[in-house]
């Protein structure tokens, strides 16, 4: 149903709102209220058994009194009486509801069973629903401010749609004062309508370029990755905090919406592969907000530069730079050579770059610095770091209105973002001398905010792999390796000394040969192994190990002599496929052996996985570093692991629906051009439903 | 100079000012014009060789006009005529400078020439000295404000000493609005009076409760140590915000001000140690200060209580508690029980609690929520979470005055902070209902602080190491095993059948023999060597490597045969002692082997390590989750290795000066009861200077 029209929900042309009374506390009354206040144009019916007026406005006793279907009705009656009510209303052509009762999947099963009836009689009537267990939207293009609780028409507006699962969050924000908001949502449990619907409306909605999501359940990821695809090609950027991460966080959000997120690293993952800018706090959401608003696409250059008048502000930004993993540009030498004519002889011309107190006042300095900052073919985007905070005197304030102005007045093609060390306020005669320019309050906040808007994607590369390939119940470990399409440990039939002789030969390092008889169980014992077999001493071994073998049980068929690789060398990673809802399979890559819960070193990626993500993984693990020849070691196969992780990736996809996990480990992958070998190879169908 | 009394820099009662000027931009004029803004009662002195009057004070040509010494001289002169200048005051029995200029240490060579014969001046009269390089200091008590840029006495007053490195970021929290002034120190180069001589004062001084330190230098770590002593004997607080923690920060601070810090670990070591908060930005910094500003003294219980109306606001708080190492206490049975009853039904009773909506208007549930978690003996703090940003209408905020009024009127033994999720503001009408209620704006850098201040102990636990016992120059490996008193490999020597027999039986596991003559270099050509002998064939061994050493060197003398225990099974430790300047020995401990670089387990400690702090480590590190008995495998000897540290530790304090670093590695810890073996010992002297 995710190409139901929300234009009924967003911009209707008339609502009902049942249940509406201008008692105090009225949840319907709040709507009432609201619709007054936002200015909406349309109709507005309320319904109320007993009729007569409800703030002024005449009341029909039932729906069915109307003679023409309300586009949207909003309905605030308690949760049993919600199925009939929407059935009423789909019965007469309604095209969308807000259904503001909790009491559904978030209370227990027969709360589930009451929000089951509401999604099929949604369904059966093609509506859109917001809700249950839900405050409602507010959608300030045409003043449709379908919600339930205090809001008012003054919060600033503007370009961003904010879709929340929490209220509290959203009201927050949206009159933090730092962001403009189009539209609001509090979806609640989203069962019919969900936040991929959502983001869907607002990708195609000409009012909005920014969406904001406050999430606890991701709900419906492919219809959230198609949604996405549409928010990329319009341009748009969608930015997401999730909340109930931790245990404990999860915990609180489970009791309120009964929703159950999936893994932390599956989820970030998720938000990568989608293009969804992910961030890990309240303020960092708000500055990365803030940021696509004012510039939708990144630099493709994703290194920083940094100026200010202080070294230590600007030290400051530089360490929380490299915490939060944004890269500072290296200075061109014709910067340098600029910065070093421009600057008083005791500053250093670099990056971070403190231009020193002599770019107060009329000096020209700051903007001239900005400029050269913009010349400079490494720089990605700038950042100009000042405080300015609001208990400053008044000729305290005057003097950064200077470089608040040098950064209004820029007009570089680098971006440009003002930012200050503490989030605690701007004096306002500062913040007016910055004028458009766009500032991030608070270094960890606002860096955090630019490396997440620098490194995320702009595409969706997600996508389900919905492979049906069936599996075997049970798999041998060689049949494992052999559905994967990986090697184990070279094996050959000799039948003869030579054969063994030239099959050792083949081998890179030596072998271990064992008796190959179907009728002799204990090979050891019959004397039928020899261990560490050099190309020279292999005819010897295989007389030998036969005719122990032949003393040993005389009655027993002997089919040869298997020559095994010993698997010397190299490095023990571990591979590895992992079912992890509601995305699908994940491909974990990492350090190998019976160490793998205690090194902890491990990449995750949701399949697909490319070679060039998969070579991405690895630069993500110590693995990697070991691979790439450890104090002086030889480098190791690094493209044999690579490789088999797109195989392993691309069986994954093939048997999406039949896997629960795959695991490889160790794997052994040799010196370089050697490969690697799987020395345990596990496959776990999914269990028989 | 610890001891030197700065008495005359905060409140002298009379200050000279040299270079004194109206021209705008003089250093000295703005001293000038700060004094008479903040009321400096005391008499001011313009020094200029053209006499007159300057900002309407008659002014001297030269010191040595003046009848009576000045307590304080602020010298607004150029570098090169600085050390004249207070020579002359010196000699007059000034007591105290500010020097204004730059052209010190931080600029080179002949700077830092200049910067030694101005310390030479300042000792030889006993003088304190704030700077050079610096922008001066601010007492609020006495109005000295003796400050070369623009200030305004309207910052907010209150009992925070700010000694800050960053001129900049000082003026910024100064104005933040969040705390109060009571003093505030641009220290820049501390050339006479560094950070310590600081701390020790404002440790005494009465109108101080906080000191707050911006620091890019740590200075004198003995004297910081030993100030932060009268600190917690005074009950007051210490918080530090390092600046120039990463390399490229560590550059921009370089240059500045010429300062060379120690590694990252070991100045977070130093600081814990010292008792100091040390907070990782500068949002979590002023946050740390309004905490030890409102509760000096934090709970002994570490675990917080989270409440709020929403449940994604408390999931929220709960993600970024567990991001920040911040524990959440478990609520008793009588909590959930009263919460029960208080709360409606669909409320779920937990930490982190979601009150819910029923809490707005005048339920009093939420003050009724705080008493019950006050209440709980587990709660160390109570968190309660509530956004009111500044844009909501009047009517809005109004909703949010009755939890505000909660807070404000809370009386519980417990703490209490308010927090909100952003820190984007707090709308005045709210602000004003939360009173005298400690409120921190912003989840991470509230429970950033909130850590730092629950964890950080108030005590010094560190003292610089001083033993002088010497070092041969060049140690073999069981020289090095014996002087740290650590065993290496189980040896001893068998002179017969019999011997090897009783000494390969009483060691724990297998033994190697070898043959022991002076003579045999190559023992395994000659036959001489035996490995993995159990008490079983012992004698035979014996008898079969002394008749192979005869037979391939007859003329050899043979001692005997060399019963050496094979070190088998147990786990792979590192043990160092590493030289971490300003701060002398550091301990590190972790997983040890080839990879250890690679593995990146390691803990450190500064000396000394109590066992205590020793266990703790081990708590930090993955090989600490071996030795406990990784995977079904046996516990290893972790009290051996404990023990280890500690004597490691002590042989570090007894050898402070002579030791550059130890290297042990690998540290074979058996099995519990069986201790450990250092495998390779490597003590590294200090290098002849």
């Amino acid at each position: 149903m995710a190409s139901t029209d929300l234009a009924a929900l967003f911009a209707p042309r008339s609502v009902a709102v049942l249940g509406a009374s201008e008692r105090p506390g009225s949840s319907a009354g709040y709507v009432m209220r609201n619709l007054a206040r936002f200015g909406y144009a349309g109709r507005v019916i309320p319904v109320h058994p007993r009729g007569g007026t409800v703030f002024g406005l005449p009341a029909v006793a039932a729906l069915s009194d109307l003679d023409e279907a309300p586009d949207c009705v909003v309905i605030g009656l308690r949760a049993e009486l919600v199925p009939a009510a929407l059935e009423e209303a789909g019965r007469l052509g309604s095209r969308a509801a807000v259904v503001l009762a909790s009491g559904f999947a978030e209370t227990g099963a027969e709360g589930a069973a009451l929000e089951a009836e509401l999604i099929a009689i949604a369904r059966r009537h093609g509506m859109a629903v917001c809700g249950p267990n839900c405050l409602g939207l507010v959608s300030r293009g045409s003043g449709a401010a379908l919600y339930s609780s205090t809001i008012s028409p003054e919060m600033p507006q503007g370009r961003t749609a904010l879709i929340s699962a929490s209220g509290a969050s959203a009201i927050a924000l949206a009159h933090s004062g730092q962001i403009g908001i189009g539209a609001l949502v509090s979806a609640g449990n989203g069962a019919v309508t969900g936040l991929a619907a959502y983001v869907a409306h607002f990708a195609q909605d000409p009012d909005i370029d920014t969406i904001a999501m406050v999430i606890e359940d991701i709900g419906d990821p492919d219809a959230l990755a198609t949604a996405m695809q549409a928010v990329h090609a319009a341009g748009k950027s969608a930015v997401a905090l999730r909340v109930g991460r931790s245990a404990l966080g999860q915990r609180a959000t489970a009791a309120h919406t009964g929703a159950l997120a999936g893994t932390e690293e599956a989820a970030r993952a998720f938000c990568r592969r989608a293009g969804i800018l992910d961030l890990p706090d309240m303020d960092s959401f708000l500055a990365a907000l803030r940021l696509c608003g004012a510039q939708p696409t990144p630099p493709a250059l994703k290194r920083a530069a940094v100026l200010g008048v202080s070294g230590g502000g600007v030290a400051h930004v530089a360490d929380i730079a490299a915490e939060t993993g944004l890269p500072l540009a290296e200075l061109s030498d014709r910067s340098v050579a600029a910065l070093r004519e421009l600057l008083p002889g005791f500053a250093t011309p670099q990056n971070p770059l403190d231009v020193t107190g002599a770019a107060f006042g009329g000096s020209g300095i700051y903007a001239r610095a900005l400029d050269i900052l913009d010349a400079d073919p490494s720089v990605g985007v700038t950042l100009a770091v000042q405080d300015a905070p609001p208990a400053l005197a008044p000729d305290m304030a005057t003097e950064y209105e200077g470089i608040a102005g040098a950064c209004a007045s820029y007009t570089g093609a680098t971006p440009l973002v003002a930012l200050s060390n503490l989030s605690a306020g701007l004096h306002p005669q500062v913040a007016a001398a910055y004028g458009e320019a766009l500032r991030l309050p608070g270094t960890r906040a606002g860096l955090t905010a630019i490396a997440a808007w620098l490194t995320t994607p702009r595409a969706v590369t997600w996508r389900r792999a919905e492979g049906t390939d069936i599996l075997p119940r049970a798999l041998s470990e060689s049949a494992a390796r052999a559905l994967l399409g990986l090697p184990g440990p070279i094996e050959t039939l000799a039948t003869s000394a030579a054969e063994a002789r030239a099959q050792v030969a083949a081998l890179p390092g030596k072998a271990v040969l064992k008796i190959a008889s179907p009728d002799i169980a204990h090979k050891t014992e019959a004397g039928g192994v020899a261990l560490s077999v050099g190309a020279e001493a292999a005819a010897e071994a295989y007389e030998r190990i036969v005719a122990s073998a032949r003393a040993h049980a005389p009655a027993a068929r002997i089919d040869g002599v298997l020559v095994q690789e010993m698997v010397t060398g190299g490095i023990e990673a571990m591979l590895g496929l992992v079912d992890s809802p509601p995305y699908g399979l994940g491909l974990v890559v990492g350090l190998g052996g019976t160490m793998v819960e205690l090194l902890q070193d491990s990449a995750f990626e949701l399949l697909p996985v490319t070679a060039e993500r998969a070579a991405e993984m690895l630069d993500d693990t110590r693995l990697g570093a070991l691979l790439s020849g450890y104090r002086g070691a030889p480098p190791c196969d690094r493209a044999a692991l690579v490789a088999a992780m797109v195989a392993l990736s691309e069986f994954g996809c093939r048997h999406a629906d039949a896997l629960e996990a795959v695991d490889l480990n160790p794997v052994r992958v040799l010196e370089a051009g050697q490969g690697l070998r799987l020395l345990d190879a596990l496959i776990l169908p999914k269990a028989a439903e």
